[in-house]
């Protein structure tokens, strides 16, 4: 089965989920992905999380916006940890969400990404290092996709250096 | 049973939530009140809200502070009628609880009150409301209700209005 | 006569007020709306308000943006249930106008819905769960509807699991 | 009768309400004060309002907190200039407050002061500034007052400036 | 000379003035419009302010965003009534401009309108009812343009309570 | 060496810190606190970071208040998982440090938690639960502090249930 | 002349103002103290900023709560450097004063510190570091300072690090 | 060496630096431009930093949004002035990276400025502002810049005044 379970609230929120399953992919990380609201599919997702343990899910990343109770209501049926994406959708632009994810009781984590796509992109990095933390083989491609990420920055520190001095 | 059922998700809440219990008692509103949390008890809060329908509930209100699911986990499992108090809490002071009890995503509405006491009492005045919908002698008793209120600030006005002039 | 009644405080709230309807008239709820100003025509809405419950009207549903006092105005002038939508509009995006609705003061409850689109869609939803608790059929077709929405979602999630995965 | 209305949404807003009669009665400005709330008394408000232009009140000031929509139903039925000072309650603090007192639509301005007591306080002043516009005498006092504002401040700096050097 | 003068920050500003300014030629009020900006230009504010009173100006408006200073410098310089309308402008969309306008200190009063084009038609119509308030005839154009403000909601509510039931 | 790095901004965060080592205590996992200021003492920070790994730590953890960057700056020197708890101080009660631990720019993750003690709580749970992926003994016993959470609610459930009904 | 000038908007601010001076003297660099409202003494504030710099003042701080238009004005009577500390005072905490200072238009820097305590204390650093571009023995005090407060911070860490491990 | 040394988080943010090396040509001060992460290279960023007094560089300038770290990142390896400059993305446009770059803890100050084009031209005025300390060439440069701003407000004035009266 799959290491990583990511559920979305919406099928409207696959742009931003494919930011994190990228990552995955890129990874090398297996995962599955579900659409399954907290609301209107209560039942399917306490399935969906409860069997997730059992069918060799490590981690799973709940995806959601406005009064996003998806993320706190998968933490409510797993001790597995679960990462949490608040998505920005108009008019509170992810003030809602942010709050409803990350502002969690006591007992009970969710661990909190950005808002949107930085957080989607962080929330499929940060399953990685949760997985690489008793595989060292992933660790090892965490510090190669860091030292990738540098390069990227320096070498554009190189071209704006060049062009922009007074 | 009950007409009303009250869940909170902390005893905790108990001195804003007797507010609204005050109110139903003053209507002569039969409820029950219970402590249950989204997050720890998951299977108690849908076992309870699955089971009141047919209990004969009526409208169910809940009360939750911080990253507030309680509500909207409610409607989640129900048709009935749900109204949801935002509790104030620090640091956010209820600005948390607010947006995730009101910015609920079509299809699953909650009734959301203002923040705190009186969000209480109003939670138990809106539950009136809707039995009286189809109670004449409670509609009678909202009327009323209305009406020494009105007296209340009226009479207080009389107070300042002679001792506050220049 | 209808038995909900729909009061927007400007004809450029029809949009959202629309997606109201369109849930009534899918539950074969009767309503009937109107374009009346809390600050504009108070003596209309006054009107408006203290003859709906004498022609059998249920619940009143109030739209407003900015300083969003309809809803709590009418909430004044009668004690059947009233549901507030904060509309967004630039330059606060309805933080201004949920803040109007949702934080009534003890005595006077507004049941507030979410800001915007959602927010309208479920005032009627949640009117109709009013009327259904003294109303069986319709109770009937709440759970038939959730059941809709349950599907519709398991059905897209489907789609999503079958070609998302890595 | 007096010069200027005074209106607070409840007794309990005395003490802010206080400090707005303390300039009036320094300015020798006649004033009368009233206790009357836009949502549990509206009749009592509508009374108030429409009869104070005939009374020769010039100016109307209202005082309200959360969703404080007194000032602008006092506006709504009055062409009179009207004032409005939003008050601090807990939880939001006066955010609340403010909005709905100064995100008026088009067409039925409220002038609003700060929240609290800074603002009942220029409410009085800005009061004494309406009817100093055909009242050279009161003008002349307002400039009077200025001055008097400006040398405590100047006295203060005296001292400060004396003590604090380094 | 003009009974008011307007004035702004910034000539960006005009089409949100020209809403003020409709409003005072619909009611046949004079009035000066200026550009002049309380950090760049502070020595001509102050000589526009302080030659303000001596010309015969009887109410003053600012209009400014950002931390929008002007309203309260202009107050500083004049006990003449001053209006002041903060305007809207990206990141903060007028919150940051809102609070530098209307959070003033005790003793130096701005009385503040919405943010953007409804604070800016409303700063007409209550620098129309300062001066209407020792001007009959204008406070009899008052009335008669609120009569017409509300002819329209009613109209607009005929057609669509003609088109909108269920 | 230990499993759980805690790095606190400054030592008068230590109560909050303590919750956190509570709970770590409770699991029996194994852990260091260090004080270390990302800004007053930038090249300790990355000497304790950089550190950790070779030495064994697995899971870091920042506390922080105001412009809190510690999490972020913990981050940019190792890809083991770092949770950030965001702390309250006045005057802006931890928005200012929630969002500056949340908000982090795709590449870097920081699992965010709640602000102040609910959060130190769940960052000592979070990092069980990164623990117990690769550790069965440490997942039961994480599923049997879920079930002894939820006796405890269901204890204070029947206690209220049985005093609070009317 | 001194060096560096302090102006508060009010002298209930010279405890916060205090920390600020408190810096100067540990470095050694001379400064002036005074009380000048921007609103109650525009004409004082006009005169100490523009005498600043024939008199040999490098540097302005201005400290301001509420609308905090002091060191925006300050600012638009020189060239000087001017740093700006909000203050935090109820209801809104500082959030006021700081989008009021550091929200200033282009053309009119305001160096804005962190709201309060931290803020005056950073002041009055900022100030040093300014005066010390062209002061290489002040310049090597700054060093000594950041120097003195890493020492602290590790010494804490020794004693926390000791006490507080499992 | 160059005066100002400016470092931006991600070349996206040029088109805003732009605007700040725009002033700097103006004023004629040298400067050099680095696009360096304080997340994704750290170890860049303290070289750059370490390495700018002893290259002559006298003030640092630092862009950056979200959890905008990189201010107070280069802050902590200097005790040269530090300005930054909070750039708005979307979905919080620019509040996380206001609130991460001026809430600084006592004793190490970033001095801020407005958020996004006018912080940035503001960041290059007062760099320069800085340098003008010790150098009256430079400062009467800056006298002359104001004057001519000063002018081209004064003139709009002029063309607005003449039309625009009634």
């Amino acid at each position: 089965m799959a290491d990583v379970l990511l559920i979305m609230g919406s099928d409207s929120d696959l742009p931003v989920v494919e930011e994190c399953e990228h990552v995955l992919k890129e990874f090398g990380v297996s995962f599955s992905t579900r659409v399954l609201s907290a609301h209107r599919t209560p039942d399917a997702v306490k399935d969906a999380v409860t069997s997730a343990k059992p069918s060799g899910v490590k981690v799973i990343i709940g995806f959601a916006g406005l009064a996003a109770h998806l993320p706190g209501v998968i933490a409510s049926f797993t001790t597995l940890p679960v990462i949490g994406v608040p998505l920005a959708s108009p008019p509170l632009n992810g003030l809602d969400s942010l709050y409803s994810v990350v502002q969690m009781p006591g007992g009970i984590p969710v661990a909190t990404m950005a808002i949107g796509s930085p957080g989607a992109k962080n929330a499929g990095l940060f399953a990685v290092s949760i997985l690489a933390v008793a595989n060292p083989a992933l660790a090892a491609k965490l510090v190669q996709y860091r030292a990738t990420m540098q390069d990227k920055v320096l070498s554009r520190d190189k071209t704006v250096q060049a062009r922009h001095a007074g």
